[in-house]
């Protein structure tokens, strides 16, 4: 007997991964959740049946959603994670020793708890003492508060179910009222090559455009998401990700990444042309 | 009835791409030649079930295999292409006014053929009157030949089949003989992600090293590719890709891509740390 996963890249667009074991498959109360072993990819989990988390490419999502704010602020005290539940995120926030306080809200518990059993290569650090974490929903979570966080992480799902309100105007603006001068918002981006995906990266963008004056969109690759070529967007009140990246202060901290260097740090910015052009749309 | 295309990334991972027709499936003296019909990319075609060039991407390595070395040395006038039958390296070439010659050695003139029936958008220009088409093998072609191309375009199939010569060493010290002082090679290096791939990555990258003074190595998104994650060697006697470009001058020529940019440019000789430590290895 084989066993295989199948994502639907597009409806006409497959991308399957044979499995070793599915051992886990439980519906909380947002999303289906499944646990994969796999050979390619060692453990992965889906959400709704979409690839969240893979062993083999999680560093290459986790160090651009963290390093690129971080080497661009060095100075970043107090770290607010939406979504991650898989802890991702907050282990590479961990390694910095002047983190003071991270606080993760992730609406659903059972993805932090069955992370925490089946994924410890992400969720290991969610027990560090300057790390809270709260189940709760991240768009009342944020709402009123003012001045609050230097950096904002939104490590969130497709804008389809639990992380629709994750790519609202309403969200974004709660966010840019809860960082601080220097503050930094860094959003889960989509992707810009099949046409649904590129539809709410347009969407997310236009958005954030209007409320920050420093918005802007940076690219890495990530096999196993659709298509392969996916996107963060930097947004901040003052701070530019390439005129103030601080290559040596980052550097000075010593920490050994294995998809982010200070070369690459600019160079994400760079996107190709029919990139550019559907963001300008 | 459903019929779907699909090509193994690894044992262990497939992509797949529902198709609308298999038109054209016929076996050359070198290897299996099909055409398909989809949705999401529109005409495609694979050699030995290896997918090669759809509609939908195909601008993605066309620019990239051409405008880097063209905006390093604008001054390029006569070019070779090793491979590349479907004739979108060729069309990206006949875009530049001032290149006089171009050469194109393809081993499968039935590739050639098909491409020119069913594939117009990339094999279109192979008509132009600076264009000269061998239907040879480049490792014979290109053997013995002295200081008559100022720039290689290595387009060919992966190292298996009628592609290996083309990995080889020896073919590499005869394209730098057959290179002008001021000579570029670009070549197909494959893609640092799945073990198969990365490990014919670090052979040519190791190759090309021993014998040309300047060896980088560039990437790019190619959704269509496995992982997604591909790249280009560039080699050449004296020019560097980021210290010796010219963007002005290359802009100058007005030319509209969809891909590459200027900025692009530099950025795409930024690699992540994992792919630097492979090519170091």
């Amino acid at each position: 007997m084989e066993l295989w996963y199948t994502e639907k890249h597009t409806d006409t667009v497959d991308f399957s991964i044979k499995v070793k074991k599915h051992f886990y498959s439980e519906q909380s109360p947002f999303q289906h959740i499944d646990f994969f072993e796999s050979e390619e990819f060692g453990t992965f989990f889906t959400l709704d049946g979409l690839m969240m988390v893979n062993e083999k490419d999680e560093f290459v999502y986790h160090d651009m959603i963290t390093h690129v704010a971080m080497a661009t602020n060095p100075d970043i005290k107090r770290v607010l994670v939406i979504g991650g539940g898989d802890g991702g995120t907050v282990r590479e926030l961990t390694r910095y020793p002047h983190i003071e306080e991270i606080h993760m809200v992730e609406i659903d518990e059972m993805v932090v708890r069955a992370c925490q059993s089946y994924l410890p290569i992400t969720a290991s650090k969610l027990d560090d003492p300057r790390v809270t974490l709260f189940f709760e929903d991240g768009l009342k979570f944020i709402h009123g508060k003012e001045n609050v966080y230097d950096l904002i992480l939104v490590d969130s799902t497709d804008p389809i179910g639990p992380g629709e309100g994750l790519f609202s105007e309403a969200f974004y603006t709660d966010c840019y009222t809860a960082l601080s001068e220097n503050g930094i918002l860094i959003n889960q981006h989509e992707s810009p090559y099949y046409p649904s995906y590129a539809h709410e990266m347009k969407r997310s963008h236009t958005k954030i455009k209007k409320i920050f004056p420093i918005s802007k969109v940076y690219q890495f690759h990530m096999p196993t998401y659709p298509s392969g070529h996916w996107l963060f967007g930097f947004a901040s009140k003052k701070l530019d990700p390439v005129t103030d990246h601080k290559p040596e202060k980052w550097e000075s901290f010593g920490l050994d990444t294995r998809y982010y260097n200070s070369d690459l740090h600019k160079a994400c910015f760079a996107l190709p042309t029919f990139v550019k052009r559907l963001l300008e749309e």
